[in-house]
């Protein structure tokens, strides 16, 4: 494979990103990519916000994969700041070449810098390979995830 | 019971926000409520960025009751904004009363104003009770919450 290049993504990133959460089992029932126009708007207030970097990985001037970002800070653990990576996506063609473990450490790593206590992620109960690569990278599966959907805005 | 006031917390509301986090099974082991600093440090930066709100319950001039509630913007589900609730605590005086009702309720309340298309939270493995709790409101523990720890900053 060709070098990996893992960066912040730019507003011309945002029909590849799309794409990525596209193809994937879950993905392809709930996104619409022949619209862009609300990713980006998404994508403006997340670029806008230094509390998000939203990531991609890059490999042939193609991106590959994708994961946002997010600082929280908190009251609790004694006022600790959170990393919270959410939407990671490794397209079809890169899975199992190892692009999610760099992908993930990169997160981890700025997290590290920014000295955050912890990083969390959230992974859907019934996307097991997930959870057993998260496993490998030392997450522990120490919470429940509960989600409201809401009914759209009137 | 008196009048319940849920409202978003002030600098003054602190010292009484970090006793809910340390009054609490978990929460007794890693909270340090004999030094306010980081905590306040940590409330600046919350109270600093529109994004964040940190919520306290008060009744007859005691706050008996805290959440933080945060806007979370993203490109996945169409852009969809999601609102996150962390740091949930009711007072033992005050568990059982259905204050936690409201206060999550108030968050939602919120999180449909800003036109938020999900509300999302962890909860603890361990923490059984609240698991019905969150579910007799709506939330369906359809994920698993992983973390890691990471080493305090040299």
């Amino acid at each position: 494979m060709s070098e990996i290049i893992i960066r912040p993504a730019v507003a011309g990133d945002v029909a590849a990103i799309v794409a990525l959460l596209a193809d994937d089992e879950l993905g392809r029932l709930r996104e619409s990519p022949e619209d862009l126009g609300p990713y980006e708007a998404a994508f403006a207030e997340i670029d806008g916000d230094p509390q998000h970097v939203l990531v991609v990985a890059e490999a042939a001037g193609a991106v590959i994969g994708t994961a946002q970002l997010t600082y929280l800070p908190g009251l609790s653990h004694k006022g600790a700041t959170r990393a919270q990576i959410e939407a990671v996506r490794i397209g079809s063609a890169a899975r199992g070449t190892g692009l999610g473990s760099t992908l993930i450490q990169w997160c981890v790593d700025r997290a590290r810098e920014r000295g955050c206590a912890l990083v969390q992620l959230t992974s859907d109960a019934t996307r097991a390979d997930a959870h057993r690569f998260y496993e490998r990278l030392g997450f522990r599966p120490t919470h429940v995830g509960f989600k409201l959907a809401l009914d759209p805005p009137r």
